[in-house]
């Protein structure tokens, strides 16, 4: 059948179709899953109510783990696809994050592996057998591919992203789809599509975007690994909220080709994909497997150099590794909400007790001016393939739309020579920022002015933009939870600005209550390797994190 | 005294003070230089006549074995500098390529670098002593710089631009600075500050250019070592028409920040820096000296990558280098002059003897299309920067600087979404081509559609910006000499097209007598190294090149 033109329908109706189509591939899941009557406002226990004991196993281990099981014939592909297909659709019922379930595909994939160990004696690559997420708009050839756009509802790819070709040759198995934000331009999960994406630990918070299906996803172990976007912290803050693991690797690194979204061709603030995991060795699995395919031959905008495996810290000549890492508190823009500074703070004193590690904080340079940069270079058309994008649909405008795109006063229609001013300028303030370095090995700093956001409340994207603009690799770590009894408000703080003032009026330490609390890793460009290496080292001298999630 | 607004005094009288100053610059060098009252066809056995044997055998050295003697005193650093300040003040008067020599400065340095060696007892960096040449527009601290517009006569940087910065360091001696085209977008050299810089071996012939006056000066041997700048052709026309070696790198490898030109923070298409050289080693040196020195820590839009010196060519199991060598014969739109394809031929035939090697014919894939993209790409605000740098002078348009700028029908003021739409069809072309190399290690291809050009003629950049389109690293290297006794004119040729048959028509083989004939080595994307190495083999395995210069 030929597909109707949207037009003659309207946006409710073809937003109940992809509701129905979700649904009815979540109906698939054998055994069946129950419908959850009372949403909780914590959703984690009661996954332990409903999966077996051996799917709770299986999806709450490190990825790394799967895979050597899976490789060895000890876990079977089937089962371990299964397992993650029941949490997923659980997950679904309870924060609603996934725009489809791919059990038919996904089992028969897994069939395919599982016959192909026995067959051959040997796993079929790296990620034998591992099922993996996927954000929707990474293109899957044959499926509908939208960017969170109803007017982009019948856009069918004909082929899958470059980096799903990868990670299937790997042995990888795609299984589920996952929610993102109108526009894809939010650092949370709302679309006309599915609604709002929540927070598992605390259904009154968001879970985070543009990558917030998988974040969410992710956080309540419906998958250990998947792929999101960032252009402006969309890995990074569904990460952080979700407590799990989070890379925004350098640009040109990973395979780009096959993403459905607006603003194909600009180059002046590039987009990157890069894994969220339940684990840090996730991430590196991900990068490593990806990398050591060398994707740059079918994609030369690629960077053709191997993924590194010898250890770049710095060490004394007794071999103890000698890291200097600088600590951001406050951007001087908006002062992060009390358990961000608490987890900073504790992460500090541990630092220093940790013979090798010198801690120093680092004066924020200029974040303001490097948010002014950045949001003119994003919409340099005024922000128009957007704005036609949600009206020729009739769609309504989600509010973060319309924060980032109509109340942003830096969306402006630029000249070819005012881009080319502003590239300038961003080129500039690189060369200052990479100038202030010195002999710092990593930047640690908030990933946001607070824990996981209100709904339709995070209007400020200074603490992970600046890391889009200067394009340094940033990991995310999970660190602790909000605390009321701990995390008081700082009631003799007085705002410096309008933004600031906006994000002190939001906290409330109970409406927080129970959300993660993570922090971000900053490297020197192209330091991706030496970040997450750091970052692994610190983890276990100091026993982060501290708290447990899941 | 403060500087005159410019607009006051007429562009004749600061180009006559520009002429003026040079040759004041000229007048101070020891012995003095005689005037060359008739300038013969072929500039380059005057020389011969005027400079001692010494100055010959120093300014006809290989640049890698003048930094040897350099670096343990056999030569001292103040006896090479004064040998090519001669020679490069001879150069002028016979080819007209020189904006300024800088005789005090140079010295003085190069009696530091002297005395340095006596009190250290070893050389201060890998580049002791060694004389570069200096495409003007790379700034010098406190010199003006004009990048061949006369409205821009009284700019003068603060500062050197950064790889100036690192090759000082690395113990370079800077003694010349020379001319380049009105725009600095010409495959010649031609400005109203300086009239028009000739081939050294057939005055009635271009240097090419846009880095005509580095080509020229080494081309004559009054530098071993020059640096360019590349955006279509510009390090390779010259290097091409002047029998020398020039390698247009892959971009983001060597120091880019402090060039004065127009379109800054256009980054479609990226220009690029490079040496021109009278060997091979010489462009070796100057790539692992400057990679070496790490400046992506001062400048961060660099790649961090070191210069790989294992071999990246492929190898039998016996050890023999398998070689695989695609050959474009013609371009599909403008066909080459007869030397060209002889000098095709030639190579084409030595390397079939080679063991190891294989020759393959390739098929080019929409060259015209390529041009498209990267002309409509280039002055996408529809060259007003350029426009507005000629027209503010007064000064006259030079004919290349129409041709380009006012006679290309893809120059358009685009709009930011016409700009993303033309960067996706540069990616794309990108990639189909990527993707048709298959197991190729090198395409030989020649440099222009002719030897060296008639003066104002050089109208099709296609066999070089094809590779800056693609930026793939491309290699100059000299073969051999037009010789009108074998290269007659294809008299049954039919052009296919206008661009052929301006060409076609320009050629009478008397006219090119004595031109060098060059061809272009190309590789894929940052394969810098395997190019370099390749060539070098192949000029051990079949004595290339088949000419003598100088």
């Amino acid at each position: 059948m030929l597909p109707q033109p949207w037009n003659t329908r309207s946006w409710e109706s073809i937003a109940k179709k992809a509701q129905d189509y979700r649904d009815a591939t979540i109906a698939l899941i054998e055994p069946p899953l129950p419908d959850i009557e009372v949403l909780p406002l914590d959703s984690t226990p009661i996954l332990k109510t409903i999966l077996t004991p051996k799917e709770l196993s299986i999806t709450e281990s490190d990825p790394a783990n799967l895979v050597s099981q899976l490789s060895c014939g000890t876990l079977s592909a089937v089962q371990v696809t299964k397992a993650f297909l029941r949490r997923a659709g659980l997950a679904q019922k309870l924060v609603n994050c996934v725009t489809e379930l791919l059990p038919t595909a996904a089992i028969e994939r897994a069939t395919f592996l599982d016959d192909y160990l026995k067959t051959n004696g040997k796993p079929i690559g790296p990620l034998h057998g591992l099922p993996i997420s996927v954000k929707e708009h990474i293109e899957i050839e044959g499926l509908s591919c939208n960017a969170g756009f109803i007017a982009w509802n019948d856009r069918v790819p004909k082929a899958n992203a470059h980096i799903l070709d990868v990670l299937l040759a790997a042995g990888a198995v795609l299984y589920v789809r996952t929610t993102q934000p109108q526009t894809l331009m939010h650092l949370e999960t709302s679309s006309n599509y599915y609604g709002v994406t929540v927070n598992p630990f605390n259904r009154n918070l968001s879970s985070g975007g543009s990558s917030g299906g998988e974040g969410a996803l992710v956080g309540i172990r419906g998958s250990c690994l998947g792929i999101g976007t960032d252009i402006g912290g969309s890995i990074r803050s569904p990460a952080a909220n979700n407590g799990v693991y989070g890379l925004r690797p350098t640009s040109y690194r990973l395979p780009m080709e096959g993403l459905s979204a607006t603003m194909l061709g600009q180059e002046q603030i590039v987009p990157v994909i890069g894994p969220i995991s339940t684990s840090l060795e996730g991430v590196k699995l991900f990068m490593k497997t990806l990398i050591n395919a060398k994707p740059w031959i079918r994609e030369p905008s690629l960077l053709p150099f191997p993924w590194r495996t010898e250890s770049l810290l710095p060490t004394d000549p007794d071999g103890t590794k000698t890291l200097k890492i600088a600590i951001i508190w406050d951007d001087g823009v908006v002062r992060p909400h009390p358990p961000v500074t608490r987890a900073l703070r504790t992460v500090a004193e541990k630092l220093k007790a940790v013979p090798g590690i010198t801690v120093i904080d680092w004066e924020p340079y200029q974040h303001d001016y490097a948010w002014t940069i950045i949001s003119s270079l994003y919409f340099c058309d005024g922000g128009s393939e957007e704005k036609a994008a949600i009206s020729s649909s009739g769609e309504p405008w989600r509010p973060l739309s319309k924060f980032i795109l109509t109340e942003n006063q830096n969306v402006k229609k630029l000249s070819v020579t005012e881009l080319w001013r502003w590239t300038e300028k961003r080129d500039g303030y690189r060369k200052e920022y990479a100038n202030k370095w010195g002999d710092v090995d990593v930047i640690l700093c908030p990933v946001g002015p607070g824990a996981a956001p209100l709904i339709d409340t995070a209007r400020y994207w200074g603490y992970t933009s600046q890391w889009n603009l200067l394009d340094y690799p940033a990991l995310v770590a999970p660190v602790t939870r909000v605390d009321p009894a701990v995390d008081g408000v700082e009631t003799k703080y007085v705002p410096r600005n309008e933004k600031d003032a906006y994000n002190y009026d939001l906290y409330t330490p109970e409406k927080y209550a129970g959300a993660p609390v993570s922090l971000q890793w900053v490297g020197r460009r192209y330091d991706d390797e030496k970040i997450i290496e750091a970052v692994d080292y610190i983890k276990e001298k100091i026993g982060m994190p501290f708290a447990e999630f899941v």
